[in-house]
């Protein structure tokens, strides 16, 4: 049985004005009918596979997941009292469930086009999860993105890879090479381990950070499907991610490399290429007309859009907000006073 | 004393969604705080050379006219029973004024930067008009437009000169020849002649039309500033422009070149031109932030509009419609579902 334990963090930018501190990106329907949170859950439904997961997130965000659960999913909301990343966020989880459990981290806001390799690959990882291994999904990279860190893999090991290295972001000329070179994946955020060995890792090389994670469990409260951890003894933790806290340091990991249609929906050219375009691929959500335009994405939520003439350009209403941006400007829509002034 | 005539025709589509079936082009601020319609007015406000205005509009605009017209300005308001184009409702004006009476016809929606050389020219064409002629002003041709109709000015004549010939709208070709060649003007529908000439002509050359429009004027009533025409008499007329319907038949046709900032607005590009542009060619009217944009047109009436990395693009939102454009695309907003279902 494979525990999943889905990270439900904070909302981002970058797709605003979308997605905006009241209605954050993992509860939107950016991709289908269904939010990424709720694709996210149903991609772990298979109680022959998954047990009832985890989902761990901040008290602002509790009441959009409840919303989103179904009730009959068994799901327990581990509700952090602030935000520390993602080590002590998984750690909390992991100090819930039996040592023996092999969890699987997901991230609740990424797209992933096809659960069968998704699930195959979660297998292949739960394998080598149950020798010991910390496991890295290595998503394969199909283009020289800088926004992504990267895995290079080592020696082969079972159905994977030792990893030689974790790479941070790298440049746009790194990143191309490393796509030449092959054996480099991207890093999703996505991994399996058993709950005992993580936790093992985690006080081998952050004793400081474990310590206040088993005092807020201790004195935490459980109150129906919901676990709260002591919010002083959590409020006291360093935060750190999980890949510098545990997965850049352990000598335990390993990685599965899977080819699964994912995307991080991380700014909206992302989403649009996500999402499925008409002859001239433009992509088109709400009332619009769209008039000799190629490659362009429209949403709106009430006013009707009407386009002509254009290329590659990105035009969002939301309420009160008009985006409208190039692809490549996109990439500074976090920038926006809108957008961080919210 | 000249009598300014002033045409309050329809409001066309080609700057839609901004001018609407209920709030049409002439009524718009849109450049400056006061509108088109007003500036037209305004124009003509120095009662030294300028006797009180004839507003002629349909019964549409006629509450329009009245609301922005100053109570000072003592306008008197000609409510067309009907749409005929523009030489029936020039006639009407004229069949209420003095047989001396020099009239200047005007657009209502045309933007004019430089009112000292409109009223310079004025008084040139209302020299020739004193000696029979009817006078169009040529507008200085500075681009090849294919939009306009032109005149080909003939033998020097007073300050003016004689007219070769009209040319309908040309293709982009003859555009330039004409450019090339010089002597070309642009045709903006602002004409001068003495009220009684133009009636003469207008017998001459369609007695039918005179005679409708004489049962009109004589079956009218008058209602405060506004005269109403007789509605039957005027609906059995079949209507035209000035041009086709006078001046191009005329041998009294007479020119006199202008240059003086004239725009006819007749398109968001033109008007992105006639206002005023900030250091990256931007024009922007309502919140907005615009990053890394150049020749760019934003106007809001309430929504904020962000803009990343565009070039040559122009965003109007208004109410529950939101037009995003090429400058060359704004060709085709009249063919759009929302500018044609109006």
């Amino acid at each position: 049985m494979i525990h999943p334990v889905i990270l439900c963090g904070g909302s981002g930018t970058r797709l605003w004005p979308r997605s905006r501190a009241d209605h954050p990106k993992p509860f939107l329907p950016l991709v289908g009918p269904s939010s990424l949170f709720e694709q996210t859950i149903e991609r772990t439904a298979d109680r022959s596979v998954f047990a009832a997961p985890w989902i761990v997130t901040g008290a602002k965000h509790a009441d959009l997941v409840s919303q989103q659960l179904d009730s009959r999913s068994g799901a327990r909301i581990m509700v952090e009292p602030a935000a520390k990343n993602t080590a002590p966020a998984i750690a909390l989880a992991a100090l819930r469930l039996p040592e023996d459990a092999i969890m699987l981290v997901c991230p609740s806001d990424h797209y992933i086009e096809d659960t069968g390799a998704f699930v195959d690959a979660v297998r292949m990882a739960a394998a080598l999860a149950q020798d010991g291994r910390l496991v890295a999904f290595g998503i394969e990279a199909v283009t020289p993105e800088t926004g992504y860190g990267y895995i290079k893999r080592g020696a082969a090991l079972g159905a994977g890879f030792e990893i030689e290295r974790f790479v941070e972001k790298p440049d746009a000329v790194t990143a191309k090479t490393f796509l030449a070179n092959g054996g480099y994946s991207w890093n999703g955020g996505i991994f399996v381990f058993e709950a005992g060995v993580f936790l093992a890792e985690l006080t081998a090389h952050r004793p400081d950070m474990i310590a206040g994670l088993r005092a807020a469990v201790e004195g935490g409260v459980q109150d129906g499907a919901q676990f709260h951890p002591d919010a002083a003894s959590f409020a006291a933790i360093e935060g750190d991610s999980i890949d510098y806290a545990v997965m850049e340091r352990t000598r335990r990991a390993a990685v599965v490399p899977v080819s699964m249609g994912w995307s991080d929906i991380g700014n909206w050219p992302a989403l649009h290429n996500a999402r499925e375009q008409d002859g001239d691929g433009n992509t088109i959500i709400g009332p619009a007309e769209a008039v000799d335009c190629t490659n362009v994405l429209i949403e709106s939520d009430g006013p009707r859009v009407s386009a002509i003439g254009l290329e590659n350009i990105m035009i969002v209403v939301d309420g009160d907000e008009v985006l409208v941006t190039t692809a490549d400007g996109a990439q500074k829509v976090g920038t926006l006073h809108g957008a961080s002034s919210q």
